[in-house]
Protein backbone atom coordinates (compact mmCIF):
# COMPACT_ATOMS: atom_id res chain seq x y z
CA UNK A 1 0.00 0.00 0.00
CA UNK A 2 1.12 3.49 -0.42
CA UNK A 3 0.69 5.79 2.58
CA UNK A 4 3.05 8.76 1.42
CA UNK A 5 -0.57 10.60 1.05
CA UNK A 6 -1.74 10.83 4.33
CA UNK A 7 1.89 10.54 6.05
CA UNK A 8 2.61 12.94 8.53
CA UNK A 9 6.22 13.73 8.59
CA UNK A 10 6.37 15.88 11.69
CA UNK A 11 3.96 13.45 13.96
CA UNK A 12 6.74 10.63 12.73
CA UNK A 13 9.72 12.82 13.81
CA UNK A 14 7.93 13.54 17.02
CA UNK A 15 7.57 9.50 18.00
CA UNK A 16 10.88 8.92 17.14
CA UNK A 17 11.92 11.83 19.66
CA UNK A 18 9.97 10.79 21.89
CA UNK A 19 11.06 6.94 21.62
CA UNK A 20 14.65 7.94 21.58
CA UNK A 21 14.65 10.16 24.53
CA UNK A 22 12.97 8.35 26.86
CA UNK A 23 14.80 7.42 29.79
CA UNK A 24 12.03 5.49 32.07
CA UNK A 25 9.30 2.90 30.35
CA UNK A 26 9.39 -0.54 28.83
CA UNK A 27 10.89 0.62 25.50
CA UNK A 28 13.92 2.12 27.33
CA UNK A 29 14.47 -0.55 29.36
CA UNK A 30 14.54 -2.87 26.31
CA UNK A 31 16.78 -0.38 24.25
CA UNK A 32 14.55 0.11 21.38
CA UNK A 33 15.87 3.27 19.47
CA UNK A 34 13.49 4.24 16.47
CA UNK A 35 15.91 4.52 13.81
CA UNK A 36 13.39 5.55 10.71
CA UNK A 37 9.66 6.00 10.83
CA UNK A 38 8.61 6.15 7.26
CA UNK A 39 4.93 5.92 5.62
CA UNK A 40 3.78 2.49 6.46
CA UNK A 41 7.21 0.99 8.09
CA UNK A 42 9.37 1.56 11.45
CA UNK A 43 12.73 0.40 11.43
CA UNK A 44 14.03 0.38 14.97
CA UNK A 45 16.84 -1.38 16.68
CA UNK A 46 17.35 -3.36 20.25
CA UNK A 47 20.56 -3.78 22.16
CA UNK A 48 19.83 -6.41 23.97
CA UNK A 49 20.20 -5.65 27.70
CA UNK A 50 21.56 -8.05 29.93
CA UNK A 51 18.84 -7.55 32.18
CA UNK A 52 16.87 -9.45 29.82
CA UNK A 53 19.48 -12.66 29.08
CA UNK A 54 18.28 -15.84 31.08
CA UNK A 55 20.58 -18.03 33.29
CA UNK A 56 20.76 -20.42 30.10
CA UNK A 57 22.10 -17.54 27.87
CA UNK A 58 19.82 -16.78 25.66
CA UNK A 59 17.55 -13.73 25.63
CA UNK A 60 14.18 -13.89 27.41
CA UNK A 61 11.28 -14.43 25.07
CA UNK A 62 8.96 -11.74 26.42
CA UNK A 63 11.10 -9.60 25.88
CA UNK A 64 11.08 -9.88 22.18
CA UNK A 65 7.45 -9.96 22.90
CA UNK A 66 7.57 -6.63 24.40
CA UNK A 67 9.64 -5.47 21.29
CA UNK A 68 7.44 -6.63 19.11
CA UNK A 69 4.39 -4.93 20.57
CA UNK A 70 5.95 -1.96 21.06
CA UNK A 71 7.15 -1.31 17.22
CA UNK A 72 3.98 -3.20 15.87
CA UNK A 73 1.48 -0.14 17.59
CA UNK A 74 3.99 2.93 16.95
CA UNK A 75 4.01 2.33 13.31
CA UNK A 76 0.76 3.57 12.64
CA UNK A 77 0.77 6.94 14.43
CA UNK A 78 1.99 9.20 11.28
CA UNK A 79 -0.62 7.43 9.76
CA UNK A 80 -3.82 8.30 11.40
CA UNK A 81 -5.97 11.42 11.67
CA UNK A 82 -6.09 14.01 13.87
CA UNK A 83 -7.49 13.01 17.42
CA UNK A 84 -7.18 9.19 16.54
CA UNK A 85 -5.72 7.07 18.59
CA UNK A 86 -4.46 2.98 18.03
CA UNK A 87 -4.17 0.27 20.46
CA UNK A 88 -2.75 -3.44 19.83
CA UNK A 89 -5.35 -5.44 20.10
CA UNK A 90 -3.80 -8.78 19.08
CA UNK A 91 -0.75 -9.93 18.00
CA UNK A 92 1.05 -13.76 17.14
CA UNK A 93 4.85 -13.94 16.93
CA UNK A 94 6.95 -17.08 15.95
CA UNK A 95 10.34 -17.15 17.79
CA UNK A 96 12.53 -18.74 14.74
CA UNK A 97 16.04 -18.72 17.06
CA UNK A 98 17.46 -18.36 19.73
CA UNK A 99 18.95 -14.71 20.42
CA UNK A 100 22.32 -14.33 22.87
CA UNK A 101 22.30 -10.63 22.56
CA UNK A 102 23.99 -7.83 20.39
CA UNK A 103 21.36 -6.09 18.09
CA UNK A 104 18.04 -6.86 17.11
CA UNK A 105 17.37 -5.33 13.88
CA UNK A 106 13.31 -4.85 13.06
CA UNK A 107 11.33 -3.60 10.65
CA UNK A 108 7.67 -3.11 11.10
CA UNK A 109 4.95 -3.06 7.62
CA UNK A 110 1.67 -1.95 7.88
CA UNK A 111 -0.15 -4.20 5.23
CA UNK A 112 -3.77 -2.84 5.53
CA UNK A 113 -5.05 0.11 6.96
CA UNK A 114 -9.02 1.02 6.85
CA UNK A 115 -11.16 3.88 9.28
CA UNK A 116 -11.36 1.63 12.34
CA UNK A 117 -8.43 -1.65 11.89
CA UNK A 118 -4.37 -1.95 11.02
CA UNK A 119 -2.62 -5.14 10.25
CA UNK A 120 0.93 -5.38 10.49
CA UNK A 121 3.62 -7.55 10.59
CA UNK A 122 6.88 -7.07 12.04
CA UNK A 123 9.81 -9.38 11.10
CA UNK A 124 13.12 -8.95 13.40
CA UNK A 125 16.87 -10.50 12.74
CA UNK A 126 19.36 -11.06 14.44
CA UNK A 127 22.21 -10.87 11.97
CA UNK A 128 21.35 -11.99 8.50
CA UNK A 129 18.70 -14.79 10.35
CA UNK A 130 15.56 -14.13 10.91
CA UNK A 131 14.81 -14.26 14.85
CA UNK A 132 10.95 -13.91 15.01
CA UNK A 133 8.06 -12.95 12.98
CA UNK A 134 4.93 -11.58 14.07
CA UNK A 135 1.55 -9.87 12.63
CA UNK A 136 -1.39 -8.54 14.29
CA UNK A 137 -4.16 -5.99 14.37
CA UNK A 138 -4.64 -2.45 15.93
CA UNK A 139 -8.01 -0.43 16.39
CA UNK A 140 -7.88 2.79 15.45
CA UNK A 141 -10.51 4.93 17.46
CA UNK A 142 -11.52 8.59 17.58
CA UNK A 143 -11.65 8.56 21.28
CA UNK A 144 -8.99 9.04 23.51
CA UNK A 145 -5.84 10.68 23.81
CA UNK A 146 -5.33 12.55 20.50
CA UNK A 147 -1.84 12.45 18.67
CA UNK A 148 -1.76 15.57 16.27
CA UNK A 149 -3.63 17.85 20.05
CA UNK B 1 -5.46 -33.71 30.52
CA UNK B 2 -4.28 -35.41 34.54
CA UNK B 3 -0.81 -34.41 35.00
CA UNK B 4 -0.11 -35.87 38.64
CA UNK B 5 1.80 -38.93 37.62
CA UNK B 6 4.28 -37.22 36.12
CA UNK B 7 4.91 -34.12 37.82
CA UNK B 8 7.80 -33.34 39.84
CA UNK B 9 6.83 -31.15 43.28
CA UNK B 10 10.50 -30.85 43.42
CA UNK B 11 10.82 -29.27 40.27
CA UNK B 12 7.70 -26.78 40.56
CA UNK B 13 9.43 -25.63 44.45
CA UNK B 14 12.67 -25.16 42.52
CA UNK B 15 11.38 -23.17 39.89
CA UNK B 16 8.77 -21.17 42.22
CA UNK B 17 11.90 -19.74 44.87
CA UNK B 18 13.67 -19.13 41.62
CA UNK B 19 11.16 -17.28 39.73
CA UNK B 20 10.01 -15.78 43.51
CA UNK B 21 13.54 -14.96 44.84
CA UNK B 22 15.24 -13.40 41.48
CA UNK B 23 16.55 -9.52 42.31
CA UNK B 24 17.47 -9.19 38.38
CA UNK B 25 16.25 -10.11 34.87
CA UNK B 26 12.71 -9.63 32.83
CA UNK B 27 9.97 -11.10 35.09
CA UNK B 28 11.15 -9.40 38.08
CA UNK B 29 11.35 -5.94 36.19
CA UNK B 30 7.55 -7.03 35.56
CA UNK B 31 6.52 -7.56 39.00
CA UNK B 32 5.83 -11.73 38.51
CA UNK B 33 5.35 -13.55 41.49
CA UNK B 34 4.56 -17.08 41.20
CA UNK B 35 1.72 -18.21 43.46
CA UNK B 36 0.93 -21.76 42.97
CA UNK B 37 2.69 -24.43 40.64
CA UNK B 38 0.60 -27.12 40.11
CA UNK B 39 0.31 -30.26 37.58
CA UNK B 40 -0.33 -28.80 34.31
CA UNK B 41 -1.15 -25.26 35.86
CA UNK B 42 0.74 -22.26 36.73
CA UNK B 43 -1.06 -19.18 39.03
CA UNK B 44 0.79 -16.32 38.96
CA UNK B 45 0.44 -12.55 39.79
CA UNK B 46 1.96 -9.55 38.65
CA UNK B 47 2.49 -6.27 40.48
CA UNK B 48 2.01 -3.74 37.53
CA UNK B 49 5.26 -1.52 38.12
CA UNK B 50 5.09 2.03 37.51
CA UNK B 51 7.90 2.01 34.72
CA UNK B 52 5.22 0.08 32.43
CA UNK B 53 2.40 2.63 32.73
CA UNK B 54 2.81 4.95 29.27
CA UNK B 55 2.29 8.75 29.25
CA UNK B 56 -1.57 7.19 28.18
CA UNK B 57 -2.24 6.11 32.01
CA UNK B 58 -2.35 2.01 30.32
CA UNK B 59 -0.01 -0.13 31.03
CA UNK B 60 2.28 -0.91 28.17
CA UNK B 61 0.99 -3.74 26.04
CA UNK B 62 4.53 -5.13 25.36
CA UNK B 63 4.85 -6.02 29.19
CA UNK B 64 1.14 -8.00 29.28
CA UNK B 65 3.05 -9.57 26.48
CA UNK B 66 6.39 -10.33 28.67
CA UNK B 67 4.35 -11.75 31.24
CA UNK B 68 2.24 -14.32 28.66
CA UNK B 69 5.46 -15.73 27.42
CA UNK B 70 6.87 -16.11 30.96
CA UNK B 71 4.62 -18.32 32.60
CA UNK B 72 3.46 -19.66 29.60
CA UNK B 73 7.23 -20.96 29.44
CA UNK B 74 7.47 -22.15 32.96
CA UNK B 75 4.46 -24.04 33.57
CA UNK B 76 5.96 -27.18 31.87
CA UNK B 77 8.96 -27.74 33.82
CA UNK B 78 7.25 -29.94 36.69
CA UNK B 79 6.66 -32.28 34.09
CA UNK B 80 9.49 -32.85 31.93
CA UNK B 81 11.86 -35.52 32.08
CA UNK B 82 14.89 -35.04 33.43
CA UNK B 83 17.17 -33.27 31.52
CA UNK B 84 14.69 -32.39 29.26
CA UNK B 85 14.22 -28.57 28.25
CA UNK B 86 11.21 -26.13 26.79
CA UNK B 87 11.23 -23.04 24.89
CA UNK B 88 8.20 -20.97 23.66
CA UNK B 89 8.49 -21.15 19.97
CA UNK B 90 5.36 -19.24 18.89
CA UNK B 91 2.22 -17.60 20.86
CA UNK B 92 -0.77 -15.12 20.30
CA UNK B 93 -2.78 -13.35 22.45
CA UNK B 94 -5.47 -10.88 22.23
CA UNK B 95 -5.77 -8.12 24.32
CA UNK B 96 -9.20 -7.25 25.75
CA UNK B 97 -8.92 -4.60 28.42
CA UNK B 98 -6.87 -1.73 28.82
CA UNK B 99 -5.20 -1.92 32.03
CA UNK B 100 -4.24 0.75 34.10
CA UNK B 101 -2.20 -0.38 37.22
CA UNK B 102 -2.64 -3.08 39.98
CA UNK B 103 -2.31 -6.91 40.13
CA UNK B 104 -3.13 -8.96 37.18
CA UNK B 105 -3.66 -12.65 38.28
CA UNK B 106 -3.00 -15.03 35.76
CA UNK B 107 -3.61 -18.81 34.93
CA UNK B 108 -1.82 -20.72 32.29
CA UNK B 109 -3.10 -24.26 31.85
CA UNK B 110 -1.10 -27.29 29.77
CA UNK B 111 -4.03 -28.05 26.71
CA UNK B 112 -1.86 -31.15 25.32
CA UNK B 113 1.36 -32.66 26.06
CA UNK B 114 3.31 -34.95 23.96
CA UNK B 115 7.16 -36.28 23.98
CA UNK B 116 7.71 -33.15 21.45
CA UNK B 117 5.58 -30.62 22.04
CA UNK B 118 3.02 -28.68 24.26
CA UNK B 119 -0.16 -26.35 24.23
CA UNK B 120 -0.67 -24.07 26.58
CA UNK B 121 -3.31 -21.33 27.11
CA UNK B 122 -2.62 -17.90 29.60
CA UNK B 123 -5.62 -16.23 30.95
CA UNK B 124 -5.05 -12.92 32.74
CA UNK B 125 -7.64 -11.57 34.56
CA UNK B 126 -7.67 -7.49 35.73
CA UNK B 127 -10.06 -7.69 39.04
CA UNK B 128 -13.59 -9.67 37.89
CA UNK B 129 -12.88 -9.39 34.39
CA UNK B 130 -9.88 -10.91 31.80
CA UNK B 131 -7.35 -8.29 30.09
CA UNK B 132 -5.75 -10.95 27.84
CA UNK B 133 -5.82 -14.45 26.69
CA UNK B 134 -3.35 -15.95 24.97
CA UNK B 135 -1.92 -19.77 23.82
CA UNK B 136 0.84 -21.50 22.15
CA UNK B 137 2.91 -23.83 21.48
CA UNK B 138 6.54 -25.13 23.53
CA UNK B 139 8.71 -27.47 21.94
CA UNK B 140 10.22 -30.06 24.48
CA UNK B 141 14.27 -31.18 23.47
CA UNK B 142 16.56 -33.36 24.88
CA UNK B 143 19.20 -31.15 24.44
CA UNK B 144 20.65 -27.96 26.19
CA UNK B 145 20.18 -27.09 29.58
CA UNK B 146 18.36 -30.24 31.96
CA UNK B 147 16.42 -28.89 34.73
CA UNK B 148 16.48 -31.97 36.82
CA UNK B 149 19.58 -32.47 36.81
CA UNK C 1 -19.64 -12.36 30.86
CA UNK C 2 -23.28 -12.77 31.42
CA UNK C 3 -25.65 -12.13 27.93
CA UNK C 4 -28.63 -13.38 29.17
CA UNK C 5 -30.00 -9.72 29.17
CA UNK C 6 -28.70 -8.65 25.13
CA UNK C 7 -29.11 -11.93 24.23
CA UNK C 8 -31.71 -12.80 21.57
CA UNK C 9 -33.42 -16.41 21.85
CA UNK C 10 -35.32 -15.49 18.30
CA UNK C 11 -32.39 -14.69 15.93
CA UNK C 12 -30.20 -17.82 17.94
CA UNK C 13 -33.09 -19.49 16.95
CA UNK C 14 -32.83 -18.41 13.16
CA UNK C 15 -29.45 -19.25 13.07
CA UNK C 16 -29.71 -22.94 14.09
CA UNK C 17 -32.69 -23.03 11.48
CA UNK C 18 -30.53 -22.04 8.95
CA UNK C 19 -27.28 -23.37 9.67
CA UNK C 20 -28.83 -26.93 10.12
CA UNK C 21 -31.44 -26.39 7.18
CA UNK C 22 -28.53 -25.87 4.67
CA UNK C 23 -27.88 -28.20 1.63
CA UNK C 24 -25.21 -26.14 0.30
CA UNK C 25 -22.22 -23.97 1.37
CA UNK C 26 -19.35 -24.43 2.99
CA UNK C 27 -20.96 -25.32 6.88
CA UNK C 28 -22.89 -28.15 4.72
CA UNK C 29 -20.13 -29.59 2.69
CA UNK C 30 -18.17 -30.28 6.29
CA UNK C 31 -21.23 -31.40 7.89
CA UNK C 32 -21.65 -28.98 10.69
CA UNK C 33 -24.80 -28.59 12.92
CA UNK C 34 -25.54 -26.42 15.46
CA UNK C 35 -26.82 -28.04 18.95
CA UNK C 36 -27.17 -24.86 20.97
CA UNK C 37 -26.98 -21.19 20.52
CA UNK C 38 -26.91 -19.82 24.03
CA UNK C 39 -25.87 -16.72 25.48
CA UNK C 40 -22.64 -15.94 24.47
CA UNK C 41 -21.85 -19.98 23.76
CA UNK C 42 -22.42 -21.89 20.35
CA UNK C 43 -22.57 -25.97 20.63
CA UNK C 44 -21.60 -27.76 17.55
CA UNK C 45 -21.25 -31.02 15.58
CA UNK C 46 -18.78 -31.68 12.48
CA UNK C 47 -19.51 -34.80 11.15
CA UNK C 48 -16.13 -35.25 9.48
CA UNK C 49 -17.13 -35.81 5.84
CA UNK C 50 -15.10 -38.92 3.94
CA UNK C 51 -14.34 -35.97 1.46
CA UNK C 52 -11.78 -34.53 4.10
CA UNK C 53 -10.40 -37.19 4.89
CA UNK C 54 -6.26 -37.20 2.94
CA UNK C 55 -5.03 -39.91 1.65
CA UNK C 56 -2.63 -40.24 5.03
CA UNK C 57 -6.05 -41.15 6.47
CA UNK C 58 -6.54 -38.17 8.54
CA UNK C 59 -8.64 -35.18 8.67
CA UNK C 60 -7.27 -32.16 6.28
CA UNK C 61 -6.23 -29.35 8.82
CA UNK C 62 -8.23 -27.01 6.53
CA UNK C 63 -11.25 -28.82 7.32
CA UNK C 64 -11.02 -28.15 10.71
CA UNK C 65 -9.82 -24.43 10.73
CA UNK C 66 -13.28 -24.14 8.30
CA UNK C 67 -14.98 -25.55 11.29
CA UNK C 68 -13.23 -23.12 13.72
CA UNK C 69 -13.96 -20.18 11.42
CA UNK C 70 -17.51 -20.65 11.14
CA UNK C 71 -18.71 -21.44 15.21
CA UNK C 72 -16.60 -18.30 15.52
CA UNK C 73 -18.39 -16.08 13.50
CA UNK C 74 -22.02 -17.34 14.73
CA UNK C 75 -21.47 -17.58 18.23
CA UNK C 76 -22.43 -13.49 18.06
CA UNK C 77 -25.54 -13.13 16.28
CA UNK C 78 -27.76 -13.34 19.01
CA UNK C 79 -25.88 -10.66 21.13
CA UNK C 80 -26.03 -7.86 18.48
CA UNK C 81 -28.05 -5.05 17.86
CA UNK C 82 -30.61 -4.82 15.37
CA UNK C 83 -29.19 -4.39 12.07
CA UNK C 84 -25.41 -5.00 13.64
CA UNK C 85 -23.16 -7.18 11.58
CA UNK C 86 -20.08 -9.29 12.54
CA UNK C 87 -16.87 -9.88 10.95
CA UNK C 88 -13.93 -12.10 12.25
CA UNK C 89 -11.25 -10.88 11.39
CA UNK C 90 -8.17 -13.11 12.48
CA UNK C 91 -7.95 -16.16 14.21
CA UNK C 92 -5.05 -18.41 15.36
CA UNK C 93 -6.06 -22.25 16.05
CA UNK C 94 -3.67 -24.79 17.47
CA UNK C 95 -3.86 -28.63 16.23
CA UNK C 96 -3.84 -30.73 19.32
CA UNK C 97 -4.29 -34.26 17.63
CA UNK C 98 -4.98 -35.52 14.35
CA UNK C 99 -8.35 -36.71 13.36
CA UNK C 100 -9.14 -39.86 11.61
CA UNK C 101 -13.21 -39.40 11.49
CA UNK C 102 -16.53 -39.06 13.18
CA UNK C 103 -18.09 -36.61 15.42
CA UNK C 104 -16.10 -33.20 16.30
CA UNK C 105 -17.97 -31.79 19.14
CA UNK C 106 -17.04 -27.77 19.57
CA UNK C 107 -17.75 -25.22 21.92
CA UNK C 108 -17.54 -21.25 20.64
CA UNK C 109 -17.52 -18.96 23.70
CA UNK C 110 -17.83 -14.99 23.92
CA UNK C 111 -14.88 -13.60 26.19
CA UNK C 112 -14.87 -10.21 25.41
CA UNK C 113 -17.54 -7.66 23.97
CA UNK C 114 -17.59 -4.55 23.54
CA UNK C 115 -19.46 -2.09 21.27
CA UNK C 116 -17.38 -2.37 18.18
CA UNK C 117 -15.25 -6.10 18.25
CA UNK C 118 -16.07 -9.61 20.13
CA UNK C 119 -13.17 -11.95 20.95
CA UNK C 120 -14.15 -15.45 20.94
CA UNK C 121 -12.43 -19.44 22.04
CA UNK C 122 -12.90 -22.50 20.45
CA UNK C 123 -12.53 -25.66 21.38
CA UNK C 124 -12.82 -28.72 19.73
CA UNK C 125 -13.16 -31.99 21.39
CA UNK C 126 -12.57 -35.73 19.24
CA UNK C 127 -14.19 -37.84 21.42
CA UNK C 128 -12.43 -37.16 25.24
CA UNK C 129 -9.93 -35.31 24.36
CA UNK C 130 -9.32 -31.97 22.85
CA UNK C 131 -8.28 -31.90 18.68
CA UNK C 132 -7.99 -27.98 17.98
CA UNK C 133 -8.07 -25.06 20.44
CA UNK C 134 -8.75 -21.64 18.71
CA UNK C 135 -9.10 -17.42 19.83
CA UNK C 136 -10.59 -14.87 17.15
CA UNK C 137 -11.73 -11.20 16.75
CA UNK C 138 -14.59 -10.50 15.05
CA UNK C 139 -15.28 -6.86 14.43
CA UNK C 140 -18.77 -5.51 14.54
CA UNK C 141 -20.31 -2.64 12.31
CA UNK C 142 -23.46 -1.24 11.88
CA UNK C 143 -23.10 -1.20 7.78
CA UNK C 144 -23.75 -3.76 6.32
CA UNK C 145 -27.04 -6.39 5.51
CA UNK C 146 -28.21 -6.54 9.43
CA UNK C 147 -29.11 -9.82 10.49
CA UNK C 148 -32.44 -8.37 12.76
CA UNK C 149 -34.08 -6.89 10.11
CA UNK D 1 16.44 -19.06 2.96
CA UNK D 2 18.22 -20.86 0.25
CA UNK D 3 16.95 -24.21 -0.14
CA UNK D 4 18.03 -24.98 -3.30
CA UNK D 5 20.48 -27.63 -1.87
CA UNK D 6 17.95 -29.71 -0.68
CA UNK D 7 14.90 -29.52 -2.87
CA UNK D 8 13.73 -31.72 -4.93
CA UNK D 9 12.16 -31.22 -7.96
CA UNK D 10 10.83 -34.80 -8.79
CA UNK D 11 8.62 -34.41 -5.04
CA UNK D 12 7.59 -30.96 -6.09
CA UNK D 13 6.58 -32.15 -9.39
CA UNK D 14 5.22 -34.96 -7.72
CA UNK D 15 2.66 -32.96 -5.46
CA UNK D 16 1.67 -30.43 -7.73
CA UNK D 17 0.59 -33.30 -10.02
CA UNK D 18 -1.53 -34.73 -7.08
CA UNK D 19 -2.65 -31.52 -5.85
CA UNK D 20 -3.91 -30.40 -9.93
CA UNK D 21 -5.06 -33.86 -10.34
CA UNK D 22 -7.38 -34.58 -7.60
CA UNK D 23 -11.39 -35.21 -8.19
CA UNK D 24 -11.89 -35.18 -4.58
CA UNK D 25 -11.01 -33.92 -1.49
CA UNK D 26 -11.02 -30.60 -0.01
CA UNK D 27 -8.18 -28.53 -2.31
CA UNK D 28 -10.13 -29.58 -5.07
CA UNK D 29 -13.71 -28.52 -3.43
CA UNK D 30 -11.65 -25.34 -2.91
CA UNK D 31 -10.31 -25.50 -6.51
CA UNK D 32 -6.73 -24.86 -5.50
CA UNK D 33 -4.48 -25.18 -8.34
CA UNK D 34 -0.83 -25.14 -7.54
CA UNK D 35 1.19 -23.11 -10.14
CA UNK D 36 4.79 -23.37 -8.85
CA UNK D 37 6.43 -25.47 -6.18
CA UNK D 38 9.47 -23.72 -6.10
CA UNK D 39 12.66 -24.17 -3.29
CA UNK D 40 10.98 -22.81 -0.25
CA UNK D 41 7.96 -21.27 -2.23
CA UNK D 42 4.60 -22.42 -3.28
CA UNK D 43 2.77 -20.51 -5.65
CA UNK D 44 -1.01 -21.08 -5.67
CA UNK D 45 -4.49 -20.28 -7.08
CA UNK D 46 -8.12 -20.58 -5.61
CA UNK D 47 -10.78 -20.32 -8.10
CA UNK D 48 -13.39 -19.46 -5.79
CA UNK D 49 -16.28 -21.80 -6.39
CA UNK D 50 -19.62 -20.39 -5.97
CA UNK D 51 -20.56 -22.73 -2.83
CA UNK D 52 -18.35 -21.34 -0.81
CA UNK D 53 -19.86 -17.85 -1.17
CA UNK D 54 -22.33 -17.11 1.47
CA UNK D 55 -26.05 -15.24 1.36
CA UNK D 56 -24.19 -11.97 2.31
CA UNK D 57 -22.30 -12.22 -0.77
CA UNK D 58 -18.84 -12.71 0.22
CA UNK D 59 -17.23 -15.95 0.42
CA UNK D 60 -16.77 -18.21 3.71
CA UNK D 61 -13.74 -17.08 6.03
CA UNK D 62 -13.42 -20.83 6.40
CA UNK D 63 -12.70 -21.63 2.78
CA UNK D 64 -9.91 -19.08 3.49
CA UNK D 65 -8.48 -20.81 6.40
CA UNK D 66 -8.69 -24.00 4.59
CA UNK D 67 -6.77 -22.26 1.72
CA UNK D 68 -4.01 -21.07 3.66
CA UNK D 69 -4.24 -24.47 5.87
CA UNK D 70 -3.26 -26.21 2.59
CA UNK D 71 -0.55 -24.42 0.76
CA UNK D 72 1.06 -23.69 4.38
CA UNK D 73 1.22 -27.55 4.88
CA UNK D 74 2.67 -28.41 1.21
CA UNK D 75 5.38 -26.30 0.49
CA UNK D 76 7.52 -27.81 2.51
CA UNK D 77 7.79 -31.65 1.11
CA UNK D 78 10.21 -30.76 -1.61
CA UNK D 79 12.49 -29.48 1.38
CA UNK D 80 12.31 -33.19 3.48
CA UNK D 81 14.75 -35.74 3.46
CA UNK D 82 13.21 -39.44 2.42
CA UNK D 83 10.89 -40.68 4.90
CA UNK D 84 10.10 -37.42 6.39
CA UNK D 85 6.49 -35.83 7.30
CA UNK D 86 5.37 -32.66 8.22
CA UNK D 87 2.22 -31.74 10.00
CA UNK D 88 0.69 -27.99 10.50
CA UNK D 89 0.73 -27.79 14.83
CA UNK D 90 -0.72 -24.30 14.25
CA UNK D 91 -1.21 -21.29 12.52
CA UNK D 92 -2.69 -17.81 12.46
CA UNK D 93 -4.50 -15.60 10.01
CA UNK D 94 -5.51 -12.07 9.55
CA UNK D 95 -8.57 -11.10 6.97
CA UNK D 96 -8.10 -7.91 5.21
CA UNK D 97 -10.62 -7.88 2.71
CA UNK D 98 -14.02 -9.56 1.80
CA UNK D 99 -13.85 -11.44 -1.25
CA UNK D 100 -16.46 -11.94 -4.00
CA UNK D 101 -15.22 -14.48 -6.23
CA UNK D 102 -13.10 -14.52 -8.77
CA UNK D 103 -9.48 -16.24 -8.46
CA UNK D 104 -7.09 -15.64 -5.28
CA UNK D 105 -2.98 -16.53 -5.66
CA UNK D 106 -1.11 -16.88 -3.06
CA UNK D 107 2.63 -17.55 -1.83
CA UNK D 108 4.01 -19.37 1.08
CA UNK D 109 7.15 -18.98 1.93
CA UNK D 110 9.57 -20.96 4.46
CA UNK D 111 10.51 -18.46 6.61
CA UNK D 112 13.02 -21.34 8.58
CA UNK D 113 13.85 -25.14 8.56
CA UNK D 114 15.30 -26.46 11.08
CA UNK D 115 15.52 -30.59 11.56
CA UNK D 116 12.22 -30.55 13.64
CA UNK D 117 10.45 -27.41 12.82
CA UNK D 118 9.25 -25.10 9.79
CA UNK D 119 7.96 -21.40 10.09
CA UNK D 120 5.75 -20.58 6.81
CA UNK D 121 4.75 -17.41 6.10
CA UNK D 122 1.46 -17.09 3.35
CA UNK D 123 0.05 -14.17 1.59
CA UNK D 124 -2.95 -14.34 -0.26
CA UNK D 125 -3.80 -11.53 -2.97
CA UNK D 126 -6.99 -10.84 -4.59
CA UNK D 127 -6.45 -8.89 -7.71
CA UNK D 128 -3.86 -5.89 -6.37
CA UNK D 129 -4.85 -6.27 -2.85
CA UNK D 130 -3.85 -8.28 0.07
CA UNK D 131 -6.70 -10.76 1.02
CA UNK D 132 -5.21 -12.53 3.77
CA UNK D 133 -1.76 -12.83 5.23
CA UNK D 134 -1.10 -15.95 7.79
CA UNK D 135 1.92 -17.53 9.77
CA UNK D 136 2.29 -20.94 10.85
CA UNK D 137 4.22 -23.69 12.07
CA UNK D 138 4.61 -26.95 10.56
CA UNK D 139 6.32 -29.85 13.40
CA UNK D 140 8.68 -32.52 10.82
CA UNK D 141 8.89 -36.19 12.04
CA UNK D 142 10.87 -39.02 11.09
CA UNK D 143 7.76 -41.64 12.25
CA UNK D 144 4.48 -41.70 9.64
CA UNK D 145 3.72 -42.28 6.04
CA UNK D 146 6.99 -40.96 4.36
CA UNK D 147 6.86 -38.66 1.00
CA UNK D 148 9.72 -39.83 -0.75
CA UNK D 149 9.31 -43.78 -0.30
Amino acid sequence: MAFEDRYSEQIAEGMVRINNDATEGLPHYLGITFDALLPGRLEATMQVPQSVITPFGTMHGGAMAGYVDHVMGCVLYPLMAKGQWAATTEFKLNYLSAVKGGELKSIATVLSLTKRTAVVRVDVSDGDRLACVAQGTLLITDRGLGTRG
